[in-house]
């Protein structure tokens, strides 16, 4: 078992208030806002960006292991994370992530590769949480 | 609707690799490895110390924007998040998070104040897309 801690401060209200996080390990301090959230403004983060984060890191761990682990060592493993926050009748919502991923690695077939990517998809711890989202991926090998 | 963007990479195997990820509206580039995520070593970043971050964010401004909407202007919401990662049967995963805020408001009594809390722990769109975790709050109104 492991424990992670990341803390976040909020003051004012939603629209006109600001905010940031810190992420424990390395200190990090982002700033978040409005606009950058729920419009086109993209001069701070977002929970939503930190959540393409975690799950474009947790895919690319996962599926390098399961490359390892059936045989064929990844050189790397690339992902980009698009998250999409929408408006829905019960309020705002992340509605889907979209995972594009390219992978290089030798000794594996097409077909094999894409077996993979996807049991890391649905397997990866972060995948596992964020079951009340549409998860979909492009995953594309480069030999 | 709005998008959100991060990506990461991975190098080699699972244990003896190494890895990064980068925040497209920061550039804000974080290190990855083994032994942050699994064991003790907190030398770096992990997948769930980036959801941390993004629940703490999320929950911090859904609360603000509950309690101004109720009539309550907040001055400011704190919050840690501790994100727990076991091993379980069909492998890690994220098992639990635990929200500690602390909020500056006035006029509202410590039962108002919960009942926004846990509307906002319901509610906010970090917390509805992790369905697959348990999510335990600690709120405490400072006055």
């Amino acid at each position: 078992m492991s424990k992670h801690y990341a803390s976040a401060r909020w003051e004012g209200n939603l629209i006109k208030g600001k905010g940031s996080y810190t992420l424990n390990t390395s200190g990090h301090n982002g700033s978040l806002n409005f606009s950058s959230r729920f419009e086109d403004d993209k001069s701070s983060s977002s929970p939503e960006e930190l959540i393409g984060a975690a799950h474009a890191s947790c895919f690319s761990m996962a599926l390098s292991h399961a490359l390892d682990q059936a045989g064929f060592a990844p050189f790397s493993a690339e992902t980009e994370a698009e998250v999409t926050l929408e408006k829905k009748a019960n309020g705002f919502s992340i509605t889907s992530i979209l995972l594009k991923n390219k992978t290089k690695a030798e000794g594996i077939s097409n077909d094999k590769f894409h077996e993979i990517a996807l049991g890391a998809k649905e397997n990866c711890p972060v995948s596992k949480a964020l079951k009340g989202i549409d998860i979909k991926l492009e995953a594309v090998l480069i030999t």
